[in-house]
C-alpha cells in the first residue's frame, strides 16, 4: 500500500518554517507497514494543489494532505479535493455545532468564516479534532483513499493518535512492517560515535542506521523491515545489541526517552526530590523537567537567579564567594546547588551558572558554564565550554545538568 | 523563473530526519526573486527519482536536487540526471585528484567507491565542495537548468554560499526580488483575524497575504514581488498600512519580533524590572524571556513553585488562600505575582498557576489556568482554559502571561 503525503502552505515554500508534520506521519506510516514513496509541498494555490492531488492519485493508493483546512480563504484543501472529483461541499450542521462548542470552551469569538470548516466534500467522513477547530476528512473514491489533516503539528499528532491510526489499522490488513528504534546517547560527540559505529554503519542494509544530533543529544536510529512485527523486532534486537557493544556506555535510553523523563523516573523510584538554581539556563532546565507528566511528584521548584542579588539573598550564595570567584565559577555553582537544596528541602540540588552569550560577563569568556549537583553526599562542580548560539548554549547547559544528575542517580541512589 | 526542489533520501521518507535543506534553499531563492512552487521528496530509488526529475522539468525552469551524490550505491542522483537526457557519465581525473586531496586532509581512507564522486554527466559543470567530497553539478539542457547539491546541510550551505548564489545571480540578472514581512498578532484568534482581514485577503494578488497560527500566536505574512528591493518594500509598506487598518490593535510586532523581546524592550525603555512565580508553566515563561540577549538587565529572577509548600514558604502565598481557593485560583495567582514581586524587589510580578495536564489537580479542571500581573498599581488576575497537550498548554500559559505583561507596560508604563 503506497502513500504520498502532500504538505500545503506557502510559508513552507518561502522557507519560513520547517516541515515537521511529514517526519511524524512518515515514521508512523512506516511503522504500520505502509510505503511512503513521495512527499510533495505546494503553496496555497488551488490550481497547483489540484495538480499535486491528481499526480499523487496516479502513483499512490493513499494520499494524505496536511494544512489548508482553516477558516480563511487561503485554506483551500477541501475545495481542491471536491474539485478533483467534482463533488459538492455540504454544510454539516452537527459539525458546525461541535466547532461552535469548541470555540465557546476557548472563549473565542465565533465568526462567519468558521462555517467554512463545517463544509465537507460529499461522501467524506469527518475525523474529529479534539484540539482545534479544523476537523480531518477521510474520502474513498475509485480505489483511492484521501485523508485531509489540519496543519498545526500538535493538531496533526492528536488527530492521528485518536482517529487516523486506529482507522487505518482497521481498514487495511497489511503485509510486513517497518519498525524503528532510537537509542539516545550522552557524553559523546557525533563524530566520535560515528567512529565507534563505523563497522556497523558500513555493514548496514537491514536494519539501516542513522546517526544525528538533535536537541543537545546524539541519536542513533535503527530501522528494520520485516515480514512481521516479530521479525522486524528480532532484527532490531540483534542490531541494538551490536550497537551497544560499540557505544553501550553512552546509551542512556531508548525510543521516547529523554534526559528529563529518565532522571524523573529514577527520582520517583528512589523517592527523592529535586530543586534547581538556574542562572544562564534561565529556567529551561526546569521547563524540560516539567514537560514530563507527573513531574510535580519530585520537582519541588526552582529559582531562576538572574542577578547576583537573587543568588545571594534568595539562594544563599556567599557575597565573599561572588567577590572572590565571580558569579561564573565552580564555587558559585556549588553554593547555588547547595543553597537551593537547603532552601527548598530537596534531596538533590542543581546549580547552573555561565555566560550563554552573545556577550560575556563577570570577566569570564563567552560560553563558559559551571554546573553543580549537590546531595547529602556533597557537591561536585563541572566546567564546560558551549560555543554556539545563546539558545543552543542554554539548551546544552540544561541537558548537561540533567545528564550530571543522571550520573549521580545511577551511581549513588538515594536510599 | 520557477524553481522546484527535489529532496532525495530514504531516511526522509522513513521520517528519521527533518528536511532542513529545503527551508534554507527556499528562503535564499525567494530573496533572489525566484518562485519556489514545488518541493518533492523521493527515496534512493532510480526509477522514482527519474520520474520526479521528469515531472519537475514539465513545471519548473530550474530544478534543484539535494542528496544522492555520495560514494555509495544508494547515491543515484548523478545517474538519474544522466538517464533523463541519455548522457554518458564521464570520469574527471582533476576532480578525482581534488577528492583524494580532501580525504587526505581529513585523514580519511580513500576507497574505490569514492571514484563514483568523480563521475560527471557529459556537459555538466562542477560546483566545487570545500567541506565535503561530493561536488555539486550544474547542467543546462533544452532551456532547463539542473543543479545537483549534496545532502548534508552544512555542505549545502557552504556550497551555495561559495558557488551557487553567485552563479545564479550572474546567470539570471533580471529577476527582481520577493520580500516578506511578518506581523505578529495577539489577543485574537485565527478566524476572527481572518474576518477582519477578509476584504484584503479577497483583493490580494501582489503582495499575497497568509494568516496562520504558530507557537501560540497568530501570524500575518505579506509577500511582495517587485522589480527591485525598493519596489517590493513600497508594496509591503502600503499593504502593511492597510492590514493595520483592519487588525492594528492586535499587532504587537513585525518580522523577528517575539512577545519576550517586545516586553523586554519596553521594560528596558521604562527602566523597570520583572520577577515571575511559575507553577504550571514550569519555568517556560522565564526561559522564553531569557532567550532574549540582554534580558539580565530587567529580569531579576523567577521562582518555579511546583509545590504548595514552595508557593507558601518562598513566594509567600497565604495558607488560608490555598485552603479557601486551592492553588489553582485567581487569589493564588495574584498572591504569587505580588509575593515574587516583593521577594525579589521588582517593579512587575507575574504569577502563573493551573493544570497543564494530562491529569487535573486541586479539584480544578484540566487546562484551567490563572495568570496575574502585579505592579505598584495593584494586581489583576485572568482566567483561561487551554485545552491542548501538556507542552502546548505550558506554551500558551507562558505566552499569555507575556501578553498580559505587555498590556500592563503599554497602558501604564512605569515612569
Amino acid at each position: 500500500m503506497n502513500v504520498e503525503v502532500i504538505t500545503t502552505g506557502t510559508e513552507l515554500l518561502l522557507g519560513e518554517i520547517v516541515n515537521s508534520n511529514f517526519p511524524y506521519l512518515a515514521r508512523n506510516l512506516n511503522r504500520r507497514g505502509f510505503n511512503v514513496l513521495y512527499e510533495t509541498t505546494v503553496g496555497d494555490n488551488l490550481q497547483r494543489l489540484c495538480q499535486a492531488l491528481a499526480a499523487a492519485r496516479e502513483r499512490a493508493d493513499i494520499i494524505i494532505t496536511t494544512g489548508g483546512l482553516g477558516p480563511t480563504r487561503g485554506d483551500i484543501t477541501r475545495e481542491a479535493l471536491a474539485q478533483l472529483y467534482d463533488l459538492p461541499l455540504v454544510f454539516q450542521e452537527g459539525l458546525w455545532q461541535e466547532i461552535a462548542a469548541f470555540m465557546a470552551r476557548r472563549n473565542r469569538q465565533l465568526t462567519e468564516n468558521n462555517k467554512r470548516q463545517a463544509l465537507v466534500p460529499q461522501g467524506a467522513q469527518v475525523l474529529p479534532n479534539q484540539v482545534g477547530t479544523a476537523p480531518g476528512l477521510w474520502l474513498e473514491r475509485e480505489g483511492k483513499l484521501f485523508i485531509l489533516l489540519p496543519g498545526p503539528p500538535h493538531e496533526v499528532e492528536a488527530l492521528c493518535g485518536a482517529e487516523l491510526w486506529p482507522r487505518l489499522s482497521a481498514r487495511f490488513d497489511h503485509e510486513g512492517t517497518i519498525l524503528s528504534r532510537t537509542l539516545h546517547l550522552r557524553k559523546i560527540g557525533e563524530s566520535q560515535a560515528a567512529t565507534f559505529l563505523d563497522k556497523l554503519i558500513q555493514e548496514q542494509s537491514n536494519p539501516t542506521l542513522a546517526l544525528y544530533a538533535r536537541r543537545g543529544e546524539i541519536i542513533l536510529r535503527l530501522t528494520a523491515k520485516g515480514s512481521s512485527q516479530e521479525a522486524a523486532t528480532a532484527l532490531l534486537d540483534q542490531w541494538e545489541a551490536r550497537a551497544r557493544q560499540a557505544v553501550g556506555p553512552y546509551v542512556y535510553g531508548v525510543d521516547d526517552a529523554s534526559l528529563a523523563a529518565t532522571v524523573g523516573r529514577l527520582l520517583l523510584e528512589q523517592g527523592a526530590t529535586l530543586a534547581l538554581a538556574e542562572s544562564c539556563s534561565g529556567g529551561l532546565a526546569s521547563s524540560l523537567l516539567t514537560d514530563v507528566p507527573g513531574s510535580s511528584a519530585y520537582l519541588l521548584g526552582s529559582i531562576v537567579c538572574y542577578t547576583e542579588k537573587v543568588k545571594e539573598e534568595i539562594v544563599g550564595v556567599k557575597q565573599a564567594t561572588l567577590a572572590a570567584h565571580t558569579a561564573v565559577s565552580a564555587a558559585t555553582a556549588c553554593e547555588m546547588a547547595q543553597g537551593v537544596r537547603k532552601l527548598l528541602g530537596s534531596d538533590y540540588g542543581i546549580g547552573i551558572t555561565g555566560n550563554a552569550g552573545p556577550t560575556a560577563s563577570c570577566g569570564q569568556p563567552l560560553g563558559l558554564v559551571y554546573i553543580a549537583v549537590a546531595s547529602e553526599k556533597g557537591c561536585h562542580s563541572h566546567r564546560y565550554f558551549f560555543q554556539s548560539s545563546r539558545t543552543e548554549n542554554k539548551l546544552r547547559s540544561a541537558q548537561t545538568a540533567l545528564s550530571l544528575l543522571l550520573d549521580e542517580l545511577l551511581q549513588f541512589g538515594h536510599n
